[in-house]
This record gives C-alpha cells, structure tokens and sequence, in this order.
C-alpha cells in the first residue's frame, strides 16, 4: 500500500515553510500521498493542534504517519518524538500534540527521535518540521523501524485537559475550543451525561448565561437563542442559529458550562 | 484510470473537519487522487460555493467527483444528492450548490442519497461531510452505480440566479461574485453583448456610476478609474487597475451594472 | 518517475481559480502528483513571490515542475516563461519571480513560452495561471522539450535586490521578510558575518533601535527584549520570545539593519 502522510502546522502556506517539508517527503519518499490536514492552527496554540487531530487521525487507514509541527520549543531542550497508536503514526514535538491519542490509544508505544542520520542536514535550530519531522515521517513511509530512530520513552508530555465534574444534579464542563462557525465545543461528551441522556427539562448555562435546551440538529432550531446538541466529536457543543455562539455568549475556551437536572 | 475527487467547502482547515473527510476517501477508496478546491467559501454563502464550482468543474477530467459541502441545513430534511453531469459527479446537499451544473449539461441526472449501507456510522446530525457525503464520493470512485445509492429525482433546488434583462439600447446585470483582488464579476455574458460585442462608445454604470470603458486586459488600464473587461469565466468585470474595484465603487454582489449605447 | 508539479500564486482559494489550474493539469497530465505550495502570496507581490519559492524550490526532487503565479501584468506584453535549473522546472510571468533561482543556479536556461498549440483554449486575457502556466506545466511533465515551447531566452526579468554593505566594523542589511510568526527575515547571510561569524560583543539595530543579541534558538530567549538568531534559510533573523518581533520594532519589510563589531 502506498503510504499516506498527512501535515498538520501552524505555519500558514505564505512563508514556503510547508512547502519545503512537502519537498523533503516528495525527494525521500518518492510515492507517498502528502494530504494536508491544516496549516492554519493558531500560532503556537499546542491545544488546538491537539484538538483538531484528535478529530481526523483515526479517520485515516492504518499505517498513516500524522505529522505535527506546533513547536513554541523548537530548538531548546524539548524532545523530538514518534508514537505509535491504533495502528498509525504520530510524530512531532514531545510538547503535548498527542495528549488525546495517548487517552484513546492505551496500546500507545513512543520513541525519542535522537538518530541524526535521518535529519536533513544541516539541521537548523528553528525549522524541525523540514529538517527533522517530515525526513523522520519520510523513514517511516520507507518502512524504517522505530527502534532505529532512538529509544523507547515511556513518558510523553501530556497536557492537563480540562476535567468533567459529573454529579447526580449536575455537570460541571468547559469550552474546550471554538469552531469556524462560532460553535462552542465542550468538554462534556456522551458518557458524561450518563445512559439516559441529558433529559427534556435539563437546564444548560455558559459563562453564568442560562441558553436554551438540547437540539437534535442545527435546523432544528430558530430565533437568536443559544442552543445545545451533540455534535461530530460526541462532544456537547454551544450554537446560535445561523450565528456565532462565541460572539453571541462572549464565550470562548476555558467558560464555564453547567447543566443541571431538576428532575434527577 | 485513478479517479480524482474534489473537494470544496466553507469549512476553513482548522478544526480538523476537511482533515477528517479526506481521512474516510483515502480510507475507503485507497488510491483515489483527493484534490482541495476550496476550504474557503463564505460560511453557509451557498451562492458563493455554486459560483466557484462553475469555474473548475468542467476543467477536470471525466470521471471527476467533485464534493461541495456548503449545507446550512445539515440535518433537516433536506436532501443528500449525487448528480451527474458532462461525464462528471457532484456530490452535496440539494441547497441549490449545483443550480450552475444544470443549467449548464442540459442531460444531468441526479440522485437523492438514501442507502445509508453507504454512510459513515454513526452519521451524525452536524457533519454529513464527513458521514455521508465523503464516503458516498468514496462509493462512485469504487464504482458503484448511482441508482444503487437511492432513487432518482428530477426536482434539485435551483438557486434564483439573477437575470440579466437585454433591451436594444441598454443591458441592466448586477455584481454576482467579487473576487479576492476585488474584481467584480458581473452577470453579463459576451452572448448577452450580442455578436457586435460592446461597442466603442458603451456607457457602463455600476450602483449608479459611470465608470471607464472596455479594455482587453488589466494591464491595459491606467489611473485609478474603474473599468470593464471580459473576464476568465466569460463575463464582464468591473476593475481598477493595481486596486479594488469594490472598494473604489463600494459596491458588492446584488450591485446593480447598466450598459447603454448611445449609437445603437 | 511520476512528475511533481507545485503551484505558488496569490490567488487565494475561495474563487476557484487554483481549482482550475489543477483541474486543466489533472486533465492534461493524468498521474502527475499536484501539491500546494502556497496560494497566500499577498495579492501581486512579486517579491514575496519570489522569497517564499526560493524557500522550498531545492527540497524538491529533480525533475520537478515548480509553477508560479503573481501576475500583476497578466495580458500586457510581459513574456511568460519557463526556466530549467538545477534539475528542476520553473514556469510563470517573467516578471522577477524567479530572481533568486537565476542567483543560485548560474547553469539556468530560459525559453518564452510563445508556441500557443500548448496553451488551453480560448486564452483568456486575464487568467494566464489556467490557460498557458497549468497546461505548459502538464506539457513538461509529458516530456515535452523546452525547445518546442518557444525560443530561448537569455535577459530574463530580475528583481533588484538590496544589497548587504559588508565592511570592516559594520554590516549593514534590510528586512527583506516578515514570517507569519512577525520574525524579520534580513539579506544578511552567514557568508556576510565572515568565517567566525558574529563575535558576542556584536551590536545589532533594528529601524535605529538597538535589539538583543545573538541567540542559538527560539527557546533560548527569555522577556520581551528582542534578539537576533540564524533562521533556517542561513539568513540572519530578528525574533521575539512568544511575540512578533514586526509589532515590537515597529519593522517590515525594508526596514534598516545594522551590525556592529566593537571589538574588531
């Protein structure tokens, strides 16, 4: 099978920064399939980059090599890693990237990236995405074990997610991050709510703000009232229709949700 | 042949959203060549996703699928379709995305999208790109017949195109697109113009003001007075030379453009 | 070998005009591997043009058909071209875009592309990128000599670039590029600081105001102060901890850089 390689940044494209890494796979690994996930993550934002991998890696067939340059650390002391999980390839900085694969993957086995003779050379002190991660994706794709590339590491940096409070008569969450849309994604996802689900009378707040009630579909609803439905992640999402929740609650990532159940 | 699928939204790239339909094709149809149109359409401008899809669609090869996801009413009861077109397949909502295509390939054929086999489970009631649309491109790339996808239909939504009125001494259009260089792509065709072409001494009015004459090329113009031009799709622009022609006029689509000629 | 042809323009995605590039390659070149190199390029700015190409254009493997599309001349009498050098292809207006290419590969040759058997047809006084770029582009990868597509050129269009001013106690440079992360990206190459490179008493201005000094890496830097390091293209860069050194200084593109050596 032709190996799939797909780059997640936050380099923007205007600089020629994700160019020069797609030349460095297209030269060493001549085959591979580049997809371009997204190279428009905030600068430096380590959390959005986690959260929108965590939406597309497992959607990809299994021997994937996910790139992921997000790297305030490039050039100090911070690691260089891959990680196998579920039957793909992860590989970046160790800053906190793979947080949501580590949790879903139990399985996960990582590797520090400390064999130079798959850099390309010479290896600058601010460009790891063209001179380590994409050569490194590059070995992978040609099949090099991961053994080859450095030690096994048992302790990748994970980043401190936000946790849910679930209790009888209510549940405590948070924003987690805002979509193109305006859209609040939460933190609370299916399970939270429990094996009945969240019930007709439930009572929803964000940000101290008392919303509206629990929609099946963005259609579903009318006027300018923030709603909630379970959206794509199977997580609790915040919307307005046709609006932006974001600018509608002055919500964003870190507000408060509550939903309480009166009848519980 | 290697089936080429393209995609065009309003998803912008940084939630992840494209990265996971790209993930359920390159799963699903292993080799299938996938082609980024645009992430950029307005969010929900269905208007603005119909124009830019007429401006490549007929430029692939036959056999194309072309994806467009544009769909405000995820999750209501509009309908999922597939059509075919010049030798090509439209995947998307039935908003009106595809009014162009029809217009366009008289022959079209289209399907609404019912057999859920087809469908990425579970679908959830916020992302049929992900869900329905990507894995049913996914199915015609593998070869699947259409009929096979759910029944036939002969009543797509068609947008409201404005219509462009032709009276001997006066053509009356309006602003249907403005462009990233702030170009205003008019309604008004060369075969509107009549086999003459405009005329030496046209009058062209935009949102009631006159404007330059006809030039053949953006290269041709000086100053800073707006002028017109046939553009690449075969329709009259309004430009300004090294500026925006939006921002000169403050105009935008809907605006209304007037030519007259006085010798006629 | 399958052929690799890039795309660089400043035309945004959102109206359909790098579809159609693509669309008039996939078509005519079936096979050829089409990747994004950017199309964030600011609106006609050649020079940036030029910068971002010059980063990524070597990465890729020989053999390789670099496409570039800023085109504020598009129609005039500007030659459209297509450059061989250092193994790989470059086609677009001649215009300066490949100033910096011409500079690094004495060996390069150029042809005007003049033979229009090879354009696609109508060609549009407007959108040069679809009808005479793309389909060269799918010529060359289909093995088409240079020489059929026009006669050979040696005077191609070169970008003045500013010059560093190397004397015994002072460098001096501009800014010639700002990154999406606000670094300052000078002319001043690590050839122009000499063998021993900048000695750590160096004195560095920026826009007249006096910066921090020499940093191995990003990481190194603590507060606000901002300071100077060797980017990853070898050219001396201005940076700031976690900020934008652009907003700090008050600097872009053109801005002065001085480089004094006290000591000797």
């Amino acid at each position: 099978m032709v190996p799939v390689i797909t780059l997640l940044t936050d380099f923007g494209t205007a600089d020629g920064f994700v160019a020069a890494m797609k030349g460095v796979i297209a030269t060493r690994a001549r085959g591979a399939v580049i997809v371009d996930a997204t190279h428009d993550i905030p600068p430096q934002d380590v959390r959005a980059g986690a959260f929108a991998l965590l939406g597309y890696a497992s959607y990809f067939p299994a021997g994937t090599i996910h790139v992921a340059v997000v790297d305030p650390g490039v050039g100090s002391a911070r690691r260089a890693i891959a990680v196998e999980a579920g039957g793909r390839w992860f590989v970046g900085p160790d800053n906190g990237l793979f947080t949501g694969i580590y949790d879903r993957e139990p399985g996960w086995r990582a590797w520090q990236l400390t064999e130079d003779r798959f850099f390309e050379h010479p290896v600058s002190a601010t460009f790891h995405g063209r001179d380590v991660f994409a050569p490194v994706a590059a070995a992978l794709a040609n099949g090099v074990a991961p053994a080859e590339l450095g030690a096994q590491i048992e302790d990748p940096v994970r980043l401190a997610w936000a946790a849910v409070r679930v209790d009888p008569e209510r549940i405590r969450g948070e924003v987690i991050h805002v979509d193109r849309f305006g859209n609040l994604v939460t933190n609370v996802s299916r399970r939270d709510a429990g094996e009945e689900g969240l019930p007709p009378d439930v009572r929803i707040s964000v940000a101290g703000r008392r919303i509206g009630g629990l929609m099946s579909t963005f259609a579903e609803a009318t006027g300018v009232e923030p709603f909630a439905l379970w959206g794509s992640a199977g997580l609790l999402e915040i919307a307005v229709a046709g609006g932006s929740a974001a600018m509608t609650l002055a919500a964003g990532r870190g507000s408060e949700v509550t939903i309480d159940f009166p009848s519980r």
